[in-house]
C-alpha cells in the first residue's frame, strides 16, 4: 500500500466500517506491549459482544503478565478472508516476520503514532497517549457498554503507554479515561487496579533484580556526575539468567540518578560492538549527541552503534556529550 | 483536647472557619511527604489569595525535592494568637516535639486518615486517597480559582500517596482531580507535570542507588522463593552514605520480586536489635504475622521488632511466616 492511497479516517467511519464486518482479524505489533495488546484485546471483546467473530494475532510470545486479558478472551478463529485491522502498529515492518504477509493488506490501522507511515488501507490516527484511548472511543461508537475485561485491557493500554500516568505524555483526558475505566456501572464487576498495577509496574523477575544489581555496580560517572554510563555486558546477562522481558525500561535507569543529566546504556552485542541507548531530559538533545556517532532518535531518547572496546566506547560517549552540549561541564 | 471534645464539620462548614479568620498558622506533620506538603501550600496560598496572613510549619527539615513548591510560597509570620490548623496530621504525637505544644490547640484539622485521633477542636475527615482532595474541596468553597503553584500542590499531594496512582486507594475520583488539576483555565500557566513526576517518582540518590544494590546483593529467599527476607544492616547504611531521605520505600522491594508472597526487610539498630517490615497482598495477613512476634499493623504491611544475630532473626521470620500460614508452603 502506497502512502498516497492510505485514506484517513474519523472514529465514526471506522466504527461504521468494522460494523459492516461479519469476521475481523486484529494484528498487534511485535515485542508486544500493553497498549498494542490492550487495544487488540478491547476491540476483540467488543465485536464478539456485537455477534461478529474477531481474533488477534501477535508475532511474538504475548509475555506472561499479561494473562488477565488473555485467558479470560473467547478464542476464535476467522476466515482468511476477514477484515484486517492493525492496532498500534506504526509501520507494517512491526508486525515482525510472522506476519510480514499481512503487509499490503491492512484495511484499518487505528493508532496514536503520528509517525505512522500509512501503510494501511485506512488509517485512524490521533494524537493521544496511547491507542487505546482511540479504541475506546471507537467501542463507544460501535454502541457496546464496556464489561470489566474491555475496561482492564482499555486502563492497561493507557497506563503502560504512559509509565502509570507519569510520562510527560500524561495529560487531564489520559486521567479522565482512566476515571472512566475505574468508574464502570453498578452491577458490573470493577476493573482489578491493584493486580494490574502490580502485574505492569511492580513485579521484576529474580534474573532482572541481579542484571539490574550487575549493572548498577558497574555504573560510571563522568564530568562530575553529569553522565553516568551503565554497560550491560553479555557475562552480565548470562550470569543473572535474564531473557529480553526482564530488560524492558533498563534504559531509563542511568539517568534516575540524582544529578545526572544525560543517562546512557551500553549493551554489548555477541560481535563485541555496542547497542548504546541515551537519555536526556529533552532540553538536551539527546538526538544530536547521537547524531555525531552515526544514530539517531528524538530530543529525550536516542541511540547509536558502537565498536568495543568497553572503555574506548565509554570515552567516545563522554567525549562526545561534552563536544556538544559545552554548557554541560 | 479530649476525643468527645472533638467536632466533626463539613467542608462548608470549615471553609466558613478560615473565611472568619485573619492569620492562619497550618501544621504539617513530622517526616513530611508530598500529601501533608501539597496541602498545606495549597491551602496556604489560598489563603494569601484571600488576603488572609498564612504561615507553614513543620517540625522536620522539608526535602529539597519539595522546593518547587516551598520557594514559590509568599514567607509570612503569623501573630501567636493565630487559627491553628493541621493538615493531615492524623494524631498530635505526629507534629513531632517542635510542634508539641500544639497539641491542644489546634482548632480545625484536615485529614484522610480513619484512624485520626480526634485531638483537634475541629475535625475535617473524608475516606479518600489524600488530604489534598479535601483541601481542593476547601479551596472550591472559599472560592478562591486553582492557580499553577495551587494545583501543583494539590497534584503533588495526590500522586504522592497513591504511588502515582498504582496504590489501592486510587479509584475513579482520583484520576478525576488528578485532571481538573491538569485542566487549569486558558491563561493559567499549567502544571509542570514532568519536572514533577521525575521529582517525586524517577529521581534516586546515588547513595540510595548503592544501598539499593547492596540490599538486594544480600536478600535471601525462603520457602522456594516465596519469602524474600532483605537485611540492611548498619555496616551498609555506613557504607552507602544514605540519609533516613533516601530510604523511603525500601519496605516494599522485596516483594516486587516475582513470585513473592511475603516481603520482608529487617533494618538492624545501633543495640543490634532489628526493625521488621513486612509486606503481603493482604490476602496473608501480615498483621496475624507479626502479631506473633509482638508486632502488629494491617492485613498487607505490619511490622515487628526482633532481636539479632541476623541469621537467627531471619529463621524466626521465616519460621513464623510458614506456622502462620501453613497453606504458603
Amino acid at each position: 500500500m502506497s502512502e498516497q492511497s492510505c485514506l484517513s479516517v474519523t472514529v465514526p467511519e471506522a466504527a461504521a466500517l468494522l460494523e459492516k464486518q461479519a469476521e475481523i482479524l486484529l494484528l498487534c505489533h511485535r515485542y508486544p506491549d500493553g497498549d498494542t495488546l490492550g487495544s487488540a484485546f478491547a476491540l476483540c471483546r467488543a465485536l464478539q459482544h456485537k455477534g461478529k467473530k474477531a481474533q488477534i494475532l501477535c508475532a511474538d510470545r504475548i509475555p506472561e503478565k499479561y494473562r488477565y486479558m488473555t485467558d479470560e478472551l473467547d478464542k476464535e478463529e476467522v476466515d482468511a478472508t476477514a477484515f484486517v485491522c492493525a492496532v498500534d502498529v506504526a509501520d507494517y515492518k512491526l508486525l515482525g516476520s510472522k506476519l510480514a504477509h499481512y503487509a499490503e493488506s491492512v484495511d484499518l490501522c487505528i493508532d496514536h503514532h503520528l509517525s505512522n507511515t500509512k501503510y494501511a488501507n485506512r488509517l485512524l490516527l490521533k494524537d493521544c497517549s496511547a491507542t487505546a484511548m482511540i479504541v475506546y472511543e471507537v467501542i463507544r461508537a460501535l454502541g457496546v457498554p464496556f464489561d470489566r475485561l474491555m475496561a482492564e485491557a482499555v486502563y492497561t493500554g493507557i497506563a503502560t503507554d504512559t509509565g502509570c500516568f507519569k510520562y510527560g505524555n500524561t495529560d487531564a483526558s489520559t486521567h479522565r479515561m482512566a476515571a472512566e475505566m475505574l468508574d464502570l456501572p453498578v452491577g458490573v464487576p470493577p476493573v482489578r487496579l491493584q493486580m494490574i498495577n502490580r502485574e505492569m509496574f511492580d513485579i521484576k523477575s529474580r534474573a532482572r533484580i541481579e542484571l539490574e544489581r550487575m549493572a548498577l555496580e558497574g555504573m560510571r560517572f563522568e564530568h562530575g556526575g553529569k553522565i553516568s554510563l551503565m554497560p550491560i555486558t553479555l557475562e552480565m546477562v548470562a550470569k543473572s539468567g535474564a531473557q529480553e522481558d526482564d530488560m524492558d525500561g533498563f534504559a531509563s535507569l542511568p539517568r534516575q540518578i540524582e544529578g545526572v543529566m544525560v543517562g546512557i546504556t551500553l549493551r554489548e552485542r555477541s560481535d563485541g560492538s555496542f547497542k548504546v541507548s541515551l537519555r536526556t531530559d529533552g532540553a538536551i538533545n539527546a538526538a544530536d549527541i547521537c547524531g555525531k556517532l552515526g544514530g539517531g532518535g528524538h530530543a529525550a531518547a536516542a541511540g547509536c552503534m558502537l565498536h568495543g572496546p568497553l572503555d574506548a566506547a565509554c570515552q567516545e560517549l563522554a567525549d562526545t556529550v561534552a563536544s556538544t552540549i559545552p554548557s554541560l561541564l
